[in-house]
């Protein structure tokens, strides 16, 4: 059987079909999908999967924070090696944010069901509560109590913008199930994700094979200087906060060219009061996001910008006030699973890299507590969290099918074969 | 006479108590004044001062755009020599932006009345319409109309944010008066005023004596980049319109203090959108307002803003469209006028500055039709259009005995007298 396993396939039409089904759910009608968390439409989406796992004879279990788990016996007993991701979405989102990894876990079981493969140790598809966090904060929320880092109370309390609570809508929708949380570990975690950025594409390969996530650093800058008007008050008598903050957003940006090696810096929200065209600011907000893959690093970072700011701030005789909105540490994925995906890629000729994600997943959470890696597939233009979200479906299909084997030689149902030479 | 005419003092108390009592009318609690053109509190303002003139037994008459002027016989005939400003107020104004000017022209005619004093010409107080083009564009709308720079009909077709006309709003409250537009030419006009900037303050003078009044350059910059993941995009893979409008708001600093000589340059308006932490702005809209007394340095800074513009935007591979705003070129004023006040002011050992107006003022339309000046009195911190907008009484009353005794002698009821030595 070992070589026929070697050489199994997904079937991409069928993985793109699902792909379009669960995209017409909360569909916004130009190519993009709305189902924020708990909605309706998210209700929608989350029945559509559960009906496809019970197609396929998984086993599916919901806990109390609304996490889904489809679970597949093995020969052996044991915590399962699992796959999954996310199918909620932000209110203008794209179709593979989280679905593809979702779709690619279920296109992988019946793959194996197809060819009457059964994994050696249990195999289970995760579809984890509130990924994305646009109606309800944190973001990546039921993986996170998966884990056990919120407790179950904190979870049901999360409150949206207009003050629904978290545990009223699950209930609502009957996402509200019964097993309790933190769940047992999986023995491992792979998740199949599109790369949310421009690299990949840009530098000609199909697979990224993630080696951590990065670390994540969020402040809001808040300046308080003094109106005046801007015909009457010569440059060297002004407080200026609308100044400040532009330095702040140059000086931001200098800053990250200057210290290189993949630090990612933003100042993505900026505001002037009153932002009238004849008065000079008297109050500015911006915030700044600083990543990098390297906690010593992402501190020299956030030393040199806070100096950055303190300094430009005096100079302008303009007050600071700094919030600060997030703060992870990187997180490092397991080196035998990265190691194992990039050799899988390779094994099958397609061209990969590993890289850091910048963004958050839910395998970040899940690397708290067993060995866990992701897969990457390209993004056209780097685009996500937009309609125009695209991945070419060949990419897609070839992420699916190293997120299959991937997850053959994690279950112990196939050796590592070729792939070893591949890395 | 000349001897009592030449020591003829405003009585400042008096000059207070009208202050006072128009500040009453649209208070907003806080010592400020709300009473934008044409509405029911800018209309009680106008009544109020009506009845004031009708008292002084001016004669008053109100033109089709809705200017009133009180006129007073001077011993010879001819067109009046004229002072005056405007009533109407921005939503949160102070209490003596416009209204010292008007009302310190009610308490020369009243000291002169109360001496027993006619003028040689006759001597007239303007209050203009729509001076502030807060609720109808432009600024200035009333004397622009006043000296025919712009027609009746565009006058009165202005229409409010919410669409309100602004020639039903005169026959609302009652001010669109029989005399046609545009008016006779006084013999020449002088306008007192507060800085609304905080040069005299900080260096430490009484009165301004006005050589003119800045030109004016206002853009709006609309800048398309691309929105992308915060941590997901390389720095050298944006086009993050959100850094070239903070790029331009810091060059537009840098040009300003380059170019030196009383340019300012402000960018009050700037914001970004998606405006989220996390995403690299797809598009980004800044106003740049630019001025300087003198038009050739005017368009030099225009077109080293222009070239800043263009080379930031397409080193980002960012779009750029720009949209004219406003365009005033600089005005000058009669310079013998500008010497008369420098001269009564030091005449009165009040220590006098000349200097540039860095606001528009109904003084500069009127400056197309007659000769004409201005008197500017100290703003405390150089604040105005704002509820704490503040003058020192001493300064108030200062301002309106050097307004007094410029037009005794721009109405030759006496002469230059120790005025010339000076100046």
């Amino acid at each position: 059987m070992t070589a026929a396993v070697d050489e199994l396939a997904v079937d991409g039409d069928r993985l793109l079909r699902r792909l379009d089904d669960l995209a017409a759910v909360g569909s916004t009608g130009d190519g993009g999908v709305s189902r924020l968390a708990l909605t309706d439409d998210d209700r929608a989406g989350r029945d559509l999967v559960v009906e496809w796992m019970e197609d396929l004879d998984l086993e599916v279990s919901v806990d109390r924070i609304g996490n889904i788990v489809g679970s597949r016996s093995g020969l052996t007993d044991g915590p399962p090696v699992m796959t999954g991701s996310h199918v909620d979405t932000v209110a203008t989102g794209g179709r593979y944010d989280g679905n593809l990894g979702v779709l690619a876990g279920l296109e992988v079981v019946e793959t194996l069901v197809e060819a009457g493969v059964t994994t050696q140790r249990p195999l289970a598809v995760g579809v984890f509560t509130d990924e994305e966090g646009s109606r309800f904060s944190p973001d990546m929320l039921g993986s996170l109590v998966y884990v056990g880092g919120m407790t179950l109370a904190e979870g049901l309390d999360a409150r949206s913008a207009d003050g629904v609570r978290l545990g009223d809508e699950l209930q609502r929708i009957g996402y509200a199930g019964v097993v309790p949380v933190p769940r047992t570990a999986p023995a491992a975690f792979v998740e199949l994700h599109i790369e949310q950025g421009p690299v990949l594409e840009t530098e000609g390969f199909t697979i990224g094979a993630v080696t951590g996530v990065q670390g994540i650093s969020w402040q809001r800058v808040l300046l308080t200087g003094q109106a005046n008007h801007a015909g009457t008050t010569p440059m060297h008598l002004r407080r200026d906060a609308g100044y400040v903050a532009a330095a702040i957003a140059t000086g931001v940006r200098r800053i990250a060219l200057e210290r290189g090696g993949g630090t990612v810096a933003t100042v993505g929200s900026l505001g002037l009061d009153p932002d009238l065209v004849n008065v000079v600011a008297r109050r500015a907000e911006l915030t700044i996001d600083l990543r990098h893959p390297d906690e010593r690093e992402l501190r020299l970072v956030e030393a040199a910008v806070a100096e950055l700011v303190a300094e430009v701030a005096a100079t302008e005789g303009v007050e600071v006030a700094i919030e600060r909105l997030a703060r992870f540490e990187p997180v490092v994925f397991d080196e035998t699973i990265v190691d194992l995906v990039a050799g899988v890629a390779a094994d099958r000729d397609l061209p990969v890299r590993r890289m850091v994600s910048g963004a958050g997943h839910d395998a970040q959470m899940l690397a708290r507590v067993c060995p866990t890696g992701m897969i990457f597939v390209p993004s056209h233009d780097g685009i996500s969290h937009n309609p125009v979200e695209h991945t070419d479906p060949d990419d897609l299909v070839a992420g699916a099918d190293v997120l299959l084997h991937t997850l053959l030689i994690l279950t112990d149902t196939r050796g590592p074969g070729r792939v070893a030479d591949g890395r």
